[in-house]
């Protein structure tokens, strides 16, 4: 894995300072407060996923115009709104590490740096001057509000199905990961069909990397992770080992289960038993398999595309989906 | 006043017919209780004054498409995603005589609501096709976002500025009047000078819209606000008759009035007190004085226009935000 992240990181280098760079530049706050805000979320080392997809994006359809890093900050300044205002509405104690914005902050402030950002994005798709790249940005909007308020809707219930957990991760994340993918294309000019390519390559990345996290509340480290294990559980959400879990497990292990989730006070070593039948009943490497299935449906996408460095390092991406730690 | 309104109310009511359809008809909530928390203020009675403007300036500037009504609908939504946020922030217990979206459901679903208002906003922009279009409201969001948290950032401070509050309200309320005037001038295709002229228009409109909304906390009743009077002052935003007022103020008088805006929890008594205090100092008068001002100037940028029937709503909008009683 460390091999993978080595080659992952040489290759993007150069795009990745001229992100950062782009990323403090475009902020643009008029109030310091705003910028503060912010930039503890923005600037707190996040992996930049987003806004390299939408970069590399460009350069595997061989656009060069400058403006394509302006461009490629819109999807990391999407996620970070999307995490102040998830982090509010969660009630949410850590992120990467350290105290969420509205621990430090009041949660007011915080609602409307979120704002702020959602409207950067607004203004710096609007400078792109191609409405079929804004209405792809539009489409991630919508759905990514739609899928919060969905999850908060579903908080707690233990009976979230398969194909229910698929649609909450598909609007929370794969939904991004798919537009920066897609909006990179389009600004290229490149074919239909190339779009679409990379859309589901965006598409299936996006579904392994939420799955494979969502596996990390229950296989990670503390330490790693930037957040505690089992914080998923805690704040009441149902992701794929359990929900896996939960369809084969007896119905005594399935009531043992059901009380330490619905209790989410849980002692660490009912976590422990819990983790313990997650993988008796096979839900860690079912979750698994199914991002494993994502990562080669994503290849599958890049394969319509010649070999290039580009297409190297979207593919090394992809792998890394699934291997990384935190 | 009756008449005014009555008049207003004749020309615009096919058009506040196809308004309100359009608004319930572009909300397209996958989920139900987004529709009930968004519903919840959009469908309670406001004056639509937004959509309005916007779709009045297209009708000035000759465009019939009937996109213009679909069109117009996003600065309602602005609006409603921006009350829905700032009644959670201020902490807000009525709104329109109802109580507050919080008060009913909680904080995070309504900020939710309020994102998905906006990225509903987005949708629309987008689908006009129109990048100007799309750039004007990029900049009222903006503007309006930066306001609120200037607006927060300031609460409780007693030495607001005269210059510091048009800012506030200018990014509150002028921006999106503006910015509605102006997208409905650009999406019919007119003349940058009417562009222009539009854009100003709109500008004054809300200028003088909200010194006389602001003036009502302090002349209105109760029952015709739909919120408690002297409202502002117990959330700590100060405004022109207070600032005017304290500007001219002795010094004991100056320290009585700020002794009970300090004081949030005010007596009635207490209240009538500073409302005679702004009286005395021609608080009351100088914002009135402001807001004519700024009518005669919306006048002034209409008179850009040959006359017509839409001219002549547009002129009698402009008179009626002036003795509105809320």
């Amino acid at each position: 894995m460390q091999e993978l992240k080595s080659r992952i990181l040489a290759a993007v280098q150069d795009d990745l300072l001229l992100i950062e760079e782009a990323l403090k530049e475009n902020l643009a706050p008029r109030l310091d407060l705003v910028g503060e805000v912010a930039g503890h979320l923005l600037f707190s080392g996040g992996k930049r996923f987003r806004p390299l997809l939408a970069l590399l994006s460009t350069r595997l359809c061989n656009y060069s115009s400058p403006g394509a890093v302006r461009f490629s900050v819109i999807f990391e300044y999407l996620h970070a709104a999307t995490l102040l205002h998830d982090d509010v509405v969660d009630g949410a104690v850590l992120r990467r590490g350290r105290p969420v914005a509205h621990a430090v902050w009041e949660s007011p402030i915080v609602v409307l740096t979120g704002d702020f950002l959602l409207a950067r994005c607004l203004s710096l798709a609007a400078a792109t001057g191609n409405c079929d790249v804004i209405a792809t940005i539009a489409e991630i909007t919508e759905n990514m509000s739609q899928g919060e308020i969905d999850q908060l809707a579903r908080k707690g219930q233990i009976e979230l199905s398969e194909d229910e957990y698929y649609e909450v991760i598909r609007r929370k994340t794969a939904v991004l990961f798919q537009g920066a993918c897609r909006a990179g294309a389009i600004l290229s000019g490149t074919t239909p069909q190339r779009i679409r390519a990379l859309a589901d390559y965006g598409f299936h990345l996006g579904m392994a990397f939420q799955i494979a996290d969502d596996l990390l509340d229950y296989t990670g480290r503390t330490e790693a992770l930037g957040k505690r294990v089992g914080a998923d559980l805690r704040e009441g959400k149902l992701t794929l080992p359990v929900i896996h879990a939960l369809s084969r497990a007896s119905a005594a292990d399935r009531r043992r289960m059901g009380a330490i989730i619905e209790n989410q006070d849980f002692s660490t070593a009912q976590f422990k038993t819990l983790c313990d039948l997650l993988a008796t009943y096979g839900g860690l490497a079912y979750a698994k398999e199914k991002a494993t299935a994502h990562v080669a449906a994503a290849h599958g996408a890049l394969a319509q595309f010649s070999p290039s460095p580009f297409r190297a390092t979207l593919g090394d991406m992809v792998d890394y989906a699934l291997v990384r730690e935190h």
